[in-house]
């Protein structure tokens, strides 16, 4: 069994290995193939969205995924959130000494599938080897460019008093997924993480939709702190309906077994769209068309300017008639989570 | 004093209150204040150079600058050596658990002045951060982008027998000055990390000489390393006269105290262009009259095609008339250098 070595990150020889038998076998197109210092993109008049984000999950295999196809799914999915088609990723790998070059080159081929699927080239990387002890076995950033064609307004700032909100499907999976595997925890039903390219089916409701304000979609800090957020940005209020939450059954149950609140859950194949309640139906329709929309539902709505100076923006219309702040997440209830 | 707490990992509260407090302070700028999970850059006819680097250096502080102002100038560089004008970078922090936020302004402030002088902007962000123990204190990575005025055709494969080589001053000072620090070493003439951003200097060499084949900086693996990488891409062979080869009296002392070689340690304010010898004069001339190009000397040329399947490519004629082959680093002399 061969492992990785301080030398793999020397810019030299084994550099050049790795590079060459590894990451170009899986990684191969015409802008990589290039490899100099950096990758030529061509020019277009359309805007670019770009988005940069690390992974530092722990364990980096579980259920459903692993850190690589994680770190193309979360990359893919922030860039597809501003409606701009996904095209291009950058790949950069902080690798700890000793770590199996087996489970590397498992890791990079689901990079390549997931890419693969999601229509993106991974175009420029980077490889950092640190000391045994420095780094908890791999960490990879990647940053993503898609194109934003003409005409399109997606922003968290456009949330409007009346807009419908609909999520594309249970809350919770991820978190839960994960959290059981580096416990050692069994399920009579088992959890698998939702870690999916969301740009197919986005592409899919932005086709036929006539008007989406907001797309995002709810990791870190779960829908809650999205709602938060997009609350804040926008200036509004959000009512969100408790019997209308996608929950699974055995998510919810683990969640009551580990005290996770799955709203507070970070998701990794889910997103929140709003839009005007008039497309509402077109809307639900073609995102349960996909298959990765079958459990969408509208939760919620967009219900008013804030009273000045509130902080609470987002809150909960319970089963039983009552109302519940959800405020941002204090703390950190699972720490990398992604 | 203030630490860094998972919490601050979360996506919720505390995260966003490091955005604002810390990372917004300084970064700001029209794009990144929009606060969305991605940035929007406006399309141009133009091909974009894009990079990306993680920066892993032990230690965090070095005579001559600091992980921040490295992370911004790296990435700056390799997006200036394809003839690119560096426009804007994303920026993703993976810190340990308990590291001070005193010394992660220090650090976010230092990359800001970095970027302001660069001409880059901040556009794009993402911290993690991971427990006590799982990371050596602070990790970053920057991903660049450029754009490449027409006409310009710079790469690694363009190298043709007869160019000069030129490099734009002293070798080996920035490896020498963070194993100095890392191992405590003093000298008594103290030895600086050559860490800058270069884009104005190959934007004035770029104005001032009709043809520039190749550029890259010699980072990683030294000056003998990127010379293999240019020689295997360009199918060429390599000459470089060691009389000529502009070395500190300081650095050449450590190189022998330390058992280093001044040609395999990385810089990281140095570049060497690869030019036809018509323009070699007034190529040396625009350098030298920049203040990053004080030192800068014609130290080779390109020579010939190598024989057929020959590996050695690059070699060194040296002051007695003898010759010594030059190969890519094997191993790693330096572990965490950048």
């Amino acid at each position: 069994m061969e492992f990785i070595t301080l030398g793999h990150g020397s810019g030299g020889k084994l550099s050049h290995r790795l590079i060459s038998e590894l990451f170009l076998k899986y990684f191969q197109n015409e802008i990589l193939i290039k490899q100099d210092d950096m990758a030529i993109v061509p020019g277009s008049s359309m805007n670019w969205a770009i988005s940069t984000d690390s992974f530092v999950i722990n364990p980096i295999f579980f259920p459903g995924g692993n850190i690589g196809k994680l770190s193309v799914c979360g990359t893919v999915n922030d860039v597809a959130m501003s409606g701009g088609i996904p095209l291009y990723l950058t790949a950069a790998f902080i690798i700890e000494e000793g770590f199996p070059l087996a489970e590397l080159e498992r890791i990079v081929q689901s990079m390549a599938e997931t890419a693969a699927s999601a229509g993106v080239k991974i175009i420029a990387g980077d490889t950092k080897i640190v000391g045994k002890g420095q780094a908890d076995g791999i960490f990879i950033n990647t940053t993503g460019f898609g194109l934003i064609p003409e005409g399109r307004n997606i922003s968290g700032r456009n949330a409007q008093p009346g807009d419908v909100i609909i999520v594309n499907g249970t809350l919770g999976d991820h978190g839960v997924a994960v959290m059981a595997e580096r416990h050692g925890l069994e399920f009579s039903v088992p959890i698998f993480s939702d870690c999916a390219p969301l740009n197919e089916i986005i592409a899919l409701l932005l086709e036929n939709v006539p008007r989406v304000n907001v797309l995002r979609d709810p990791t870190r800090g779960g829908l809650a702190t999205t709602l938060n957020e997009i609350a804040y940005q926008s200036n509004v209020m959000i009512e969100l309906w408790e019997e209308k939450l996608p929950v699974k059954d055995e998510v919810f149950s683990a969640c009551e077994i580990l005290g996770l609140d799955p709203l507070y859950i970070a998701n990794e194949g889910k997103f929140i769209a709003i839009l005007p309640e008039e497309f509402a139906d077109i809307a639900l329709a073609t995102i349960k068309n996909h298959p990765l929309g079958r459990d969408a539902a509208i939760i919620g709505k967009v219900v008013d300017k804030p009273k000045e100076n509130s902080n609470n923006k987002v809150y909960l219309k319970t089963a039983l008639g009552g109302k519940r702040i959800l405020d941002m997440l204090a703390g950190d209830q699972l720490p990398r989570i992604c």
